[in-house]
């Protein structure tokens, strides 16, 4: 490995490589395919591209913390799905009612309190929950080789953007500290929110109402509306991803070159193998076969990282 | 004048004097008030604080011309409000029509084309017109003041933010070329679109439907929602920024110092005065009083600034 290798943690293989190129093609000034730096946008997915969503996306396990802590002033929902699953301890159940119950959980523990108040409960329990599998904290199970691909966008110029189905509020919390994004680079579902003034004091109240799902086509209708410009790389894991890496990648009138990439859970063993079957969060299944179709690179998980987590790649390096 | 001041189109006045010294307690190491860089958000509202709103705002023109373009595809409209008056050369009847009315001119000039169609119907448009009176195109009725205010801003670490009842994807044609915002940090009305592949190509579809009004209350809601961290400075000049004013400066538990900052339209010779009788759009009325109350800044554009156009500024400068 040469110490100037921009991304340590990847194996020497088509994914790394393509990457690498694509970068030097659009920032190297006199390369015919040079983008002006104010147009090189790489956009994110979050829940199995930058951190692990596996057995379920971390933000399950805090809807699923929050409704136990919460339980106590609310005795009915010791008998009412989605919560009386939450309470013995069986989230994949729980969120095998659907949308409707996943909405019911969200509100449940997502609204009625400040903006303000949101962020430290979220903070405190980023703080001390721990993945159940892993043995290490949820921000800690984040992929070392995408924090590498992030760091060398950023030095080439780009601007890296978070486009997730998670809840925005709720990954901006960590996202900048931890991935390097700032708040206003994070994008992804949001509840309404209204303002008021307590005591001569403005607050941003949480309400129990979804105001935008940005999942599948709502990925390019938030890029559209948050960004304002098309990017020229995008980075996904799941079919949710499908029509971001297209609006990225396909048919663009202004010709710029771009960059698809999914990355592939294949190492049940450092993390998890999943793709076509697994349907309750993280399904990729046409995503393969429109990998083939448009070009999108593989990043394969087992056998192009050298490491998957932080803490493994600084052992490896010690 | 010297050489060194940063805001050179401002005579000598508490406005400039306050924006100075705010910028210097916040930017300098060792300050008591100093603000990590990436806590250095400005938000600015657009029409009639960057740009002049008057006798209409900008984008009632920009209704005004594409009904009168499309009005051949569209007979009903010589005999329906408010296009019949639009059609009649009289844009302040069709605005008094009321929300409705201009909902109803919105849709008709604002959805059923791409996204990137939209873009260059409305590129076009500012490229040929012009102000009825100011002899100049849109795009040079901005005030010189307020782009050195911008300069001065992100020369000390600001982000700069637009945050607008105007149309985002207007103000993107043209934000980043006049002011030097880029589009992801212009904030403004939306209307919903969606995804779609059209013969293999992926396309968003402008649709007839207001997503979201980013005025009064819905302002600091827009901040939190796009920028996710609240303001330390906020510059609006009527009652429509009264909110995002109150929820830069008032009652923060994070102690961040703030600024707040009113263009007062006072000009009637170089530019429009109107403050209180103003109802149209661009009524300060409530906002003269919240500024006394809380200690936001008046900029008087009549006696605070020495040009109000930038090629005023170009020619007092020669």
């Amino acid at each position: 490995m040469s110490v100037s290798d921009p991304l340590p943690s990847w194996n020497d293989c088509n994914a790394k490589q393509s990457i690498i190129d694509f970068v030097a093609r659009v920032s190297l000034a006199g390369s015919s395919d040079y983008v002006p730096v104010n147009e090189r946008v790489a956009v994110f997915d979050n829940d199995g591209t930058l951190w692990c969503e596996m057995p379920v996306p971390v933000q399950a396990f805090f809807m699923s913390d929050r409704v136990k802590a919460l339980a106590p002033q609310h005795p009915e929902w010791l008998r009412t799905e989605p919560f009386k699953s939450i309470l013995a301890g069986d989230i994949k159940t729980a969120l095998a009612t659907g949308i409707k119950g996943l909405a019911e959980l969200g509100m449940a523990t997502h609204a009625g309190m400040t903006t303000d108040e949101f962020v430290r409960i979220v903070r405190d329990w980023l703080s001390t929950a721990r993945h159940p599998k892993l043995n290490r904290t949820f921000t800690e199970a984040i992929y070392q080789p995408m924090l590498e691909v992030l760091a060398l966008l950023r030095a080439r110029g780009f601007a890296t953007f978070i486009v997730s189905g998670g809840g925005a509020e709720f990954m901006r919390v960590f996202a900048e500290d931890v991935y390097g994004v700032p708040p206003h680079q994070v994008i992804g579902s949001t509840i309404k929110t209204h303002f008021e003034l307590r005591a001569g004091k403005p607050v941003l109240v949480r309400d129990p109402a979804l105001d935008f799902f940005d999942d599948k086509a709502g990925k390019p209708v938030n890029i559209n509306k948050y960004i304002g410009r098309r990017p020229i790389a995008c980075f996904g894991n799941s079919d949710g991803d499908s029509e971001m890496l297209m609006w990225t990648t396909l048919g663009r009138d202004d010709a710029r070159p771009s960059l698809g990439v999914i990355v592939h859970h294949t190492d049940g063993e450092r993390e998890f193998a999943y793709d076509r079957e697994h349907v309750l969060s993280g399904q990729l299944d046409k995503g393969l076969s429109e990998a083939a179709k448009y070009g999108w690179v593989l990043a394969d998980m087992k056998n192009d990282w050298r490491v998957v987590f932080p803490a493994a790649a600084r052992s490896a390096q010690v």
